[in-house]
């Protein structure tokens, strides 16, 4: 194990984190709260301790498979931690547990939280919740690759924290790709902001909220979520939630002129035909509730994009819907959004995968003789990448029992506690029962918070970066 | 498509059936029930037309996987519905989609009832009920295959009727291994109905009882399932359940004495394993509100062994449990019984390959040089089983999901409808919710009760011969 290379990267982790923390620190400065002073002092002595970390040289330069999973896995918690300390701190989190699930629930982009009284927040403080799903939206790591000089192998740090079952390199060298993709991610944030600002959101609101469905998190600065604001407004979040959870080559092929290549993009028209699918049921489900269509068609586009993308805003308390529409809703939490987006979930691309599998499976019992290759996006797909795939599934299934089991001690009914897991282990926030859009995870035993902890960063680093962690060869010197 | 083939085969399996029916019928005369002319009409129909049907002759005497797989899957339907018939014209089950699922779900080993009142059925009907569970658990085409001179392919139609990742010929010839395996099967329901007898059971029950145990099918004679009996029948029922729902191989190897072959058997260890861990959960679970350690290992115990093995009796109400020994319950019902056993489920063989293969990929990730095959009771698995064993999970997971989204229309809460699958795909019966205990199918749509027999008979005959059924190229002339 290279450790002079983990704790080295671990040092430039805190030093950016804690670059990140002086953006709050105004905003509790420009609304005169004392919350800026707890968000100085632990950015601070995170730029101190990573100074520090950072000495440590690397023996050897080179790193594996291995080390890219570990520095990832240490990274994502460290993040949390860190990012729990002003929350502590400052008091408006009293207990450590609850600030480090909040934390990771921020960076993870899963939205899940804790608090009972939103509103009664500091702003400096409800700013950073927000920023820390701008800053996992793509994943921190690929923010240092974007930044600092990068080194030969780095593919690793980005294949860990990228979503999907392959990452592709768009660009021959990782730094560009990097730095293209950070590109789009603030262009989009940028247009998001502006648009919600013209549509007459305060300003606070319009950057925290834009934070939040970029990088598909979910937290909102009112109790209501989405509810109280215009119906223009939530119509261009519905919109962007949907942007954001798209695989970003799409606006790359735009980027690069490539429109032929969008035409081939198989996941992203499964994407949206799962998604209009969805859509079409809930509003069955709900029209006789609601009443007018125009409303079931809002409520229902906006709660499936926002379940879909694992963002999880809510404008309607869906755990009052009908077993129909609940129904559709667990679906998509399952199934995600597009593999390379923000998003969290099994992934669509991933689904289409085992999808296909099944039907080539068939075929094969009908003609046992013809041999067919799995294809996705025109290509042919890899033996490697099919296996991964498929053993991700059981990885998933594994964690999502192993949560299960351990959360169930609580004693919530079997749809809130399978919910709870779902909607952690796919980084939505909202799920039903106590769990649902009017409630919260606050109820919830230590053990089972810090269950979800684990399942809210192995969902969003893809499972196997924090597998690897309990494996004891991983620490085993040779 | 070897049509002659098929409608021969369809012929034979007539006639068998309606032999059997005269098991029943000889019930209903003994107890002077008007039941007996129903039950001999339907049989002699049966023989009738199997015998005009057997006239067919087939072209040729070779057939391959998809004609195995399509003549299984449409005997199966072809059993429920003829086996429907005297509930139905005799008037004991008015409604005859409400028949066909009580048939459906007596073959397929499943348990779940539309009955309301078990009690006031006909013993002729309740035997043949409770027969049929016999006739499925080990597969009437192996009986068939076992009774009749068999053809050089047969092996075919075994693999599409046994359960588990790969079907062993324990010996060089089909009709041989048939037999024995039927040999044992009638051996310990006869132990199993003697021992009843001896602990006063009334004959009659002991005989469905060991029916429904031995088929780990569940169909009991009262309505409250197995609770009235005394406790030295419950133990037995117990034991009986967990025994059928061990791997067949474990009896060959008895038989002939292979006894250091039985300590390499890894999935009948993980079974005890995870019988046990899961009985031990239940206990803790119980025991506050059962109050005394004995009642809560004996309820535990039946229980745990009872969804385990996908049988479906019960003792206790347990859908008034905790959430935590609910959530053991709803896990073994996924899990299953031993492959090669009489019980249903993903089966404890295929989570294993499951488990190992998500081991294998840390590993791999680890020491990426490393090439580990996956081994099974120490024999690496082949990739054909491997892959075979994966699609199956994916399209377990796609019938669940269809199921669960049409059966929500009917508007259960969330928890019933996904036991119902559960229960129903896993060839379980009882599930949460409605759907418990000391609840039933009867209020669910029409609709939704053909989907849960198309369920019952797919997880019966482990998917793919179902699945085929659908696949339009199974159809089409070359």
């Amino acid at each position: 194990m290279n450790y002079g290379k983990i704790i080295h990267t671990l040092g430039v982790l805190l030093q950016v984190e804690g670059l990140l923390m002086s953006i709050p620190m105004l905003v509790g400065i420009l609304y005169r709260e004392s919350c800026w002073i707890w968000l100085g002092s632990v950015m601070v002595g995170a730029i101190l301790l990573g100074t520090l970390l950072r000495q440590k040289k690397s023996t050897r330069e080179r790193i594996h498979a291995k080390e890219g999973f570990v520095i990832t896995a240490l990274s994502w918690i460290l993040l949390s931690i860190v990012g729990a300390c002003p929350f502590w701190i400052s008091g408006e989190i009293p207990s450590f547990i609850d600030a480090v699930f909040e934390s990771a629930s921020g960076f993870t982009t899963t939205g899940a939280s804790i608090l009972t009284n939103i509103e009664g927040m500091s702003h400096g403080l409800l700013f950073w919740r927000s920023l820390t799903h701008w800053i996992g939206g793509m994943g921190v790591l690929v923010f240092i690759l974007a930044v600092l000089p990068s080194d030969a192998d780095d593919m690793y740090l980005m294949k860990a924290e990228s979503p999907g079952p392959s990452v592709q390199k768009m660009l021959p060298k990782v730094r560009q790709t990097a730095m293209i993709l950070y590109g789009i991610y603030l262009a989009l944030t940028i247009l998001n902001i502006l648009l919600l600002l013209i549509f007459g959101m305060p300003a606070f609101d319009a950057f925290c909220l834009s934070f939040g469905a970029a990088g598909t998190g979910g937290f909102g600065v009112k109790n209501d979520s989405i509810a109280g604001y215009s119906t223009s407004c939530q119509v261009i979040i519905t919109i962007f939630m949907l942007l954001f959870g798209i695989n970003f080559k799409l606006y790359f092929l735009i980027l690069f002129r490539k429109f032929k290549d969008i035409l081939k993009c198989e996941e992203i028209l499964w994407y949206t035909i799962i998604y209009c699918g969805a859509v079409m049921f809930v509003v069955i489900g709900i029209l006789k509730d609601v009443g007018s269509f125009g409303t079931a068609l809002k409520d229902g586009a906006f709660q499936v994009a926002s379940i879909m993308t694992t963002t999880g805003y809510a404008t309607a308390d869906f755990n009052l819907w009908g077993s129909m529409p609940k129904a559709i809703l667990v679906m998509v939490m399952f199934i995600g959004a597009c593999a390379g987006s923000t998003g969290g979930g099994i992934k669509v691309s991933r689904c289409i995968l085992y999808f296909k599998q099944v039907k080539s499976e068939l075929s094969h019992f009908i003609h046992p003789r013809s041999v067919k290759k799995i294809r996705l996006e025109g290509k042919a797909v890899e033996k490697e990448t099919l296996r991964t795939s498929n053993v991700f599934l059981m990885a998933y299934i594994l964690i999502f029992v192993v949560s299960l089991l351990i959360i169930s001690f609580d004693g919530f009914d079997l749809e809130s506690t399978f919910t709870a897991v779902a909607a952690t282990q796919n980084n939505i926030g909202p799920g039903l029962g106590v769990v649902g859009p009017t409630g919260g995870y606050f109820a919830f035993s230590g053990l089972s918070k810090t269950v979800m902890i684990f399942d809210m960063i192995a969902g969003r680093l893809e499972l196997f970066p924090m597998l690897i962690l309990f494996a004891p060869s991983t620490w085993r010197r040779k």
